[in-house]
């Protein structure tokens, strides 16, 4: 039973603690069984039957759980690296979608691969994020847009869940856009999501979750509340994009449909928020993409002020996130959505579990459960998401594994 | 004489170059002697005296000038990371600085450390900025506000220069804020500076360049003058922090002085924009430093609209700018200034160079040139300022030695 010593700060983030708190622990150590956490506290106060256990060393480091990244395009085929030359020029996203960029433009290089190359690729990136300290992460289809291609995304996600390393929380996003060949049909594609995508995916329990992305240009509140209804009957939780180019009262709809998370939220006002807090929808904050598109930031505060919790993630994508970078996101939420050190840090732990259902499972450090956890190289959680360098994460566990070490 | 080959790109920024232009070579090679540059170009026109040379493997990487951050305060005793945490729960700068906070902070904890701490602190600094890609790096005192700690700080830069590896450009900042003691008499301090600070540090030879921080809380239009004017009466060239916080004519003044920069500029209205085009000012922008403030970033569109080049640094500080990550800030120049992948990249080497009056020795790669380059692993300039990762810096050479490798 291996004991790890030296930790400097141990941040639990334990579920049941009050709101923003994070339940930190000084001069702490953290025992393991197996891949479940057998024991943590202050180091002064380990129990004599761990005095003999294999010690490692954590070297003065702080210690949080495996971070969830709860929103992220992971599978996806080719880069967009013009179109971000053209929008730094001053052309407007949409303007590139319209022309044939885009999200189109994705779709069609993620058709063109196989299963077996995109997961090569989605393999690497997900090795990437190990190393940042991530060790759940939500991923959703969307690049595919017919029946064979959602289904092929989402099977590369079930095998990078196969390889029983990182934990995957897949979502069906098969509603992202209206692809090109149905651009003068919408209905009939809403149909082809409702009546033949979903149904297979849930026979072949493809995903946890259906996503709708609510905007102008996308898909309307009504397509959206027959998709996810849909999506409800055959078993599948529900998520939005909503609210992130203008106010479609994208933030109302999460709480009547009772989604578990509602992303984005750029634009939503003080109505929508107060209808998530009551309904508990988890508001998802994706600064990258605020930052990438020049938008107006979430103002967490207004949230937190509100009674909720925020959750921090990339929105990993080639498009208008094209970083997987977590920890950049957290310093993001931060600078940009005024959120404190603490709160981006359980943005990305705790209440990120809950934005993916996992909260019994993943984003806390708690006896019994799974030992996932990073050692990252910084005096204070404060310290870490302020002086920002490449990458803190000196090691990162998953299971109780050493599966990243710098 | 080795010779790197395996170059896919090689983005020489030379001077002479059109405005905006990098005079990209594809499939490149790249030799040299000693620690200067002796060939570069298609790896098809390598000559064949270089034949039978030591030959370098580049990867496949492309090969970019070493960085040059033209802008940073390397030297500081302590960081500030609780007071981040007050920014971002909404607490204004200004009113922390009122409390005790800000630059004095710094300033205090600067004076407690002595030359030696100051140095190592710094040396390790300037060792991870080296893992980064930057080769050469502006470093300003003003942590000191007394004559003794004022030379101590550039004393520590002296060293800095010593090693000889990164270049170091030392500017004195001693008027970056009125310290705590002549609060009530600031015509005193400004007395200092010009009459004991400038003499001692032009005679020491420890500065090419005098700045000073106009900003209300810091100082006027008329002490600036005074203070550069001075400066330049002993060989010092002039530079600005302006413009930051208020539309202060910071722009004008800086072309009215003839500085080489004028930096941070958020706030500087088209006027001041023409006349210091005008006046061959270079523009530099910290995008940093706006992000962590929260600040409406400068829009470069403009200023290049107008004619100019911007210089793009990390203002690398403990308080407002916390990271020395020069590629980051270059990816922020983008997104939140607007700048192209390519003007980024220019701002952060040969636009960098002439901000600190090394037009004819750093940010480009010329024959007869110190071989300063960075070997980048990404397939193009606009692929790696746009997926953001750790550090795509794979390897980093001064004058033909390699200082750092992945």
């Amino acid at each position: 039973m291996p004991v790890l010593h030296n930790i400097s700060e141990l941040i639990p983030c334990s579920t049941g603690l009050p709101r923003g708190e994070t339940g930190r622990i000084l001069d702490a150590a953290l025992a393991w069984q197996s891949d479940r956490i057998a024991w943590l506290g202050p180091a002064s106060e380990l129990p004599s039957d761990f005095a003999n256990e294999d010690v490692v060393d954590a070297g003065g480091c702080i210690v949080v759980p495996g971070l969830v990244d709860a929103h992220t395009h992971l599978c996806f085929g080719g880069w967009r690296a013009d179109e971000f030359e053209m929008r730094c020029r001053g052309v407007h996203y949409l303007d590139i979608a319209r022309a044939g960029g885009g999200i189109m433009r994705t779709v069609e290089q993620t058709r063109a691969l196989d299963e077996d190359a995109l997961f090569e690729q989605a393999r690497s990136r997900l090795a990437y994020l190990t190393t940042l300290g991530v060790t759940t992460v939500e991923c959703k289809s969307g690049y595919g847009l017919t029946l064979h291609d959602e289904l092929k995304i989402l099977r590369v996600y079930a095998r990078l869940k196969a390889l029983g390393a990182a934990r995957i929380v897949s979502t069906f996003l098969g509603a992202h856009v209206v692809p090109r060949e149905f651009r003068d049909r919408r209905e009939d594609y809403v149909d082809l999501v409702c009546l033949e995508m979903l149904p297979a995916v849930a026979s072949e329990e493809l995903a946890s979750y259906c996503d709708v992305f609510v905007e102008e240009g996308a898909f309307t509140e009504d397509e959206a509340r027959r998709i996810l209804g849909t999506a409800a009957s055959l078993g599948l939780g529900s998520k939005l994009h909503v609210d992130q180019l203008s106010d479609v009262g994208g933030a109302a709809l999460a709480a009547e449909l009772n989604a578990v998370s509602a992303d984005h939220l750029e634009y939503t006002g003080r109505d929508g928020i107060a209808k998530m807090v009551e309904a508990g929808v988890v508001p998802v904050t994706l600064p990258v993409a605020s930052l990438y598109l020049r938008q107006p930031p979430l103002d967490a505060r207004q949230w937190i002020d509100a009674g909720a919790e925020v959750c921090v993630a990339t929105d990993f994508n080639p498009g208008t996130a094209p970083t997987g970078h977590l920890p950049l996101a957290m310093t993001l939420a931060c600078t940009m959505n005024r959120m404190t050190p603490d709160e981006a840090l359980l943005g990305a732990t705790r209440v990120a579990a809950q934005a993916i259902g996992l909260e019994e499972e993943a984003g806390s450090l708690e006896v019994g459960r799974r030992a996932d956890f990073v050692l990252v190289d910084t005096p204070s959680v404060n310290h870490w998401l302020y002086n920002f360098e490449p990458n803190r994460a000196t090691a990162t566990f998953i299971g109780g594994a050493r599966v990243h070490a710098r």
